[in-house]
């Protein structure tokens, strides 16, 4: 294969049929390129300092003009001719890396935001000048060749500029959306949206820098119709005002927190010229106002997988007016753009070596399992018990939620935040849980035991936890009102079929390629876990096969990682697309197997201590 | 130069950075190649029997699959290596020919309209199959990779299709618009639209057989904001609701035009998913609401030259409502849209041996001057007296209008239709006057004689058409309504300002490229005469210098053919934008010689009979 030697040593292959750039950008050097090599916007110069590279095209005639005959090319129109091709690369050509500082699966990306701005001064045209007012200012700018003028600012350039005066051009992808005179506080910002069935979550970034600015969630108003997706479902398909209601609701929602988020940054909803948004497949059909009736019935196809950017009007959300919304891509029913962007804040975009699992845990949890190129996922109903839902005393990971707990001397507690008790989240009632069948307190099939039975047994300030009526619990906590807060039998229950969810569909992805749990080198664990997640206690309760522990991170909210990459990235943005279309989705709910071994994983039958 | 040759035994040459396929459609050969050579559509195969080409692409793999083996290759991706390629066309992957019978330039072009439809048998989803009811619709039609689904389709989609009932798919480019069952009296139209200054053409055309199916036209519903397009530009700048009335009627009339050729069609307006629009500049500007202010100032800088297709609903057409009008580009503030498609009907988007010109006779008049592959184009202000306007019994051509005239022993005319005689248009206004100054009745300066002099010299039957009264005048008919019809000394001063306008306009392109008028091998006029033109009387009054008779062909409405010819074909979409881009404007107007040269244009002293 024919490979480019860059002047730091690096030797990188180019496989056929890939341009130069594809190769690059595949080996993780990344050049700016914001037209995605389509030779139009002329960014992507390199300079071939010895070797054959294919003959020049138009888009470098045009773009280079004779800057060819000093070896400078588009690296995006070229392919090596020779076996090695000594390169220099510009390091104006080189797009600056960015990292975003969340979770524990941070990146270094690429900054190549859709959304740009430059200055340019308005001459007063004169009897040469060609083209028009438009033709003009993309000269100004050096805009990409395939720019297009939307028809608002069109009204402002026809309306009339005043020559000799400073403005700037803003532009959304490929399209010009505004030129305004400069100002002193003029701010280009985007939003990351993670649309949770439960809550949403949007964080504004400055898209110059690339730098967060401000967080904001709150409970999706859908919820009012209904607390899981499918009896959200059932709302859109029963009532003919349903599936309009359920989009009103989680836009007010997802613009209500752009505002939050705005206000606090000190900036105006309209500085925000792009939004990215991901979440459920159901989720992403009700906010683009799309009937979910085929995620309601077998094969539980979703309509689409990828859309068009919405316009600001379209997406109902109070942006700038000429800015869009662009929906991260869909893989099937039941994994949607919010796994697809954990694979890409968990870097499942680059060829690994070896096997490794993503598990994003949430009511519905995605399991992803690379080996090498390969990408299969599976969606698996653990319900909300993990995010604190259904739960008798259960609440979100947030302020006053007990995240860990240890059961020694007495019962140890600890809250998010340090606040007092409100409620228990996933991360502490699987501690719980864990602990509770270390002890013995619950018994490998999940039952409590009579008090009886473990009196002298354990300290008594661990005993007195533990309540027969109304129904057998533990309390670890009360709350400033006095009400307790811990699991009670039913919430094993809940735990134990969330857990089994999540295993069979582990197992069942391993088994499809003939694999062992051993060969495993990598678990990412991903979820609405808050800050802290018993990665021991997660394989003690059987949620995981046995995986040794350092081969076991906890990453973090990835889906809304990955929809931050993509906002301040359009390479990740097209690869998060080629993930969506290359992962092979494995249906296991449907597996005549799956009832069986979903009743074995109920079981804490193989929990070790 | 690379060279491929055909098992027809044609040999093209590929030029540098040229795809095959670019360099088959150079040629003239046409293969179907939906998404322009994006590699998307999968269409343009072609068989590689001798010679080296360039690697499989990741398209080609894509599309072609196992077939690559075979020599098949997508002639879009692929380069020769060797000197010599030979290659296979298959029947399957020839564009047919298509001819536009209209006008005295009809030519044959690649019939690929962008506008598509397939039929399906929609099959109940399996467990296995992947992706969404919109992929599964994508593999049924075997549609281009690129294919976006319009929002409004997903929602039928979502809401459920029939299980093993056929359904049809409609596309328009890359969206696809509509799924319906399939129905015996469905059709698919698309309309070809001459935005006039004074009068909208609109043709409907079937996009399934390329064939005219109804014309309509009517007045430009704006003419009551102002007779041409300086009175309209200063409305649309003087009141604020100037814009938007201006706008609102152009539309009016259009939509109103579609209405009526659907009716005499007996199609519904719905059925049109395409509208191709010329027009001026100005007119263009008004009709997409933009704001003609540039036009009216120096140097006259249009807003645009090309826009993104308009929406139904952004185009304010009664057409199906995810249809869309598209608009020819524009090349300078005075050389609109119409003068692309006149060029384009004209065939100037393929090299000429030789020096040929176009000239676009209106209120305004374009003309165009082609050496090779070399386009000059200048405007100049012809005034309306060619189109029968501004003459004192002036009309369009139309029914009843005096469109020949011979002063022999006795006046001769000859009207549109044979009706009684209502006016004069142009072609009769060329000829009238041509025969005043042949017989002396007008001298060399344009100044009427005094009946005195001629009595004697000219038969008493032509003499009595001259009157002297309330100014100088001959009449050739009388109206039914006792009216006379004729030309007066102010008409013929009007035919003067407007054949010098279009000589001038003629000798100025010829000088910047020092060419003389023998060395014009063709010229082409295209205008709304009607169906008639005298080349003799035109060149005899001095509109164009002396070229032999021979080597001048009048053309008829051009600008429409082009948009006809834009709306059955997507090449010769991409041609129009391409002479757009590529035609050299040259000011004139603002030439330091021009007032002199337009004074000395205005005789008619070279005249020769």
């Amino acid at each position: 294969m024919p490979s480019v030697r860059l002047t730091s040593g690096e030797v990188i292959p180019v496989p056929q049929g890939s341009s130069l750039l594809e190769a690059l950008h595949g080996a993780g050097v990344f050049l700016t390129a914001a037209c995605g090599g389509a030779g139009t916007c002329g960014k992507c110069r390199v300079r071939v300092l010895s070797g054959e590279v294919s003959p020049p095209t138009p888009a470098e005639r045009l773009h280079l003009a004779g800057e060819v005959a000093d070896g400078l090319r588009l690296a995006c129109q070229i392919a090596p001719l020779t076996e090695t091709v000594e390169l220099e690369i510009p390091r104006t050509s080189r797009a600056p890396e960015m990292r975003i500082l969340e979770g524990g699966a941070p990146r270094s990306v690429p900054f190549l935001p859709n959304v740009k701005h430059r200055p340019f001064l308005w001459k007063r045209p004169g009897l040469k000048t060609p083209g028009s007012v438009f033709d003009q200012i993309c000269r100004a700018i050096q805009a990409r060749t395939d720019l297009k003028p939307d028809r608002a600012v069109l009204g402002v350039l026809a309306g009339g500029l005043e020559p000799e005066r400073e403005y700037q051009a803003t532009m959304v992808g490929d399209r010009l959306v505004a030129v305004e005179p400069v100002g002193p506080a003029r701010r280009w910002l985007g939003a990351a949206v993670d649309v949770g069935t439960t809550t949403v979550v949007v964080q504004l970034l400055d898209l110059e820098t690339g730098k967060r600015l401000a967080t904001a969630s709150a409970p999706n108003a859908q919820s009012r119709y209904g607390a899981n997706v499918v009896t959200r479902i059932e709302r859109a398909l029963s009532d003919p005002e349903g599936l309009f209601q359920l989009q009103r609701s989680v836009r007010e929602t997802v613009g209500r927190l752009i505002r939050q988020a705005a206000a606090e940054a000190g900036a105006s909803p309209e500085e925000v010229y792009e939004v990215v948004l991901v979440g459920n497949t159901a989720m992403l059909h009700l906010y683009a106002g799309v009937s979910p009736r085929t995620l309601g019935e077998m094969p539980y196809l979703p309509a689409f997988r990828e859309l068009p950017p919405l316009s600001a009007e379209e997406s109902g959300l109070p942006i700038h007016p000429r800015g869009q919304a662009v929906l991260l891509p869909i893989v099937a029913g039941y994994v949607g753009a919010d796994a697809v962007g954990a694979m890409l804040a968990a870097g499942f975009d680059e060829p690994f070596e070896g096997v490794r699992i993503l598990a994003d845990i949430g009511t519905n949890c995605e399991i992803v399992l690379q080996r090498g190129e390969e990408i299969l996922v599976c969606s698996t109903p653990a319900g909300p018990a993990f995010e604190g839902g259904e739960l008798s005393t259960g609440m979100a990971a947030g302020p006053g939620a007990v995240e860990r707990v240890r059961l020694g001397e007495k019962v140890q507690v600890r809250t998010i935040g340090g606040a007092p008790p409100q409620g228990i989240c996933g991360s502490g009632a699987i501690d719980l849980v864990a602990e509770l069948v270390r002890l013995g307190i619950v018994d490998l099939s999940g039952r409590f035991q009579p008090r009886e039975s473990l009196q002298g047994v354990l300290p008594e300030a661990v005993l007195s936890g533990l309540h027969d009526r109304p129904e057998p619990a533990f309390w670890i906590a009360r709350r400033q009102d006095g009400r307790p807060v811990g699991l009670t039998q039913k919430d094993v229950r809940e735990l134990q079929l969330a857990k089994a969810a999540v295993r069979v569909g582990v197992e069942m992805l391993l088994e499809s390629l003939e694999l062992r749990a051993e060969q495993v080198d990598q678990l990412l664990i991903a979820g609405a876990f808050g800050n802290y997640l018993s990665r021991e206690n997660a394989v003690r309760i059987g949620m995981f096969p046995k995986i040794p522990l350092e081969r076991i991170r906890y990453i973090g909210n990835a889906a809304i990682v990955g929809a931050q990459l993509a906002l301040i990235s359009t390479e990740m943005r097209q690869r998060a697309q080629q993930l969506a279309r290359r992962a092979e989705h494995l249906q296991i709910a449907t597996h005549p197997e799956f009832q069986m071994r979903f009743a074995e994983a109920m079981f804490f039958g193989d929990a070790v201590f």
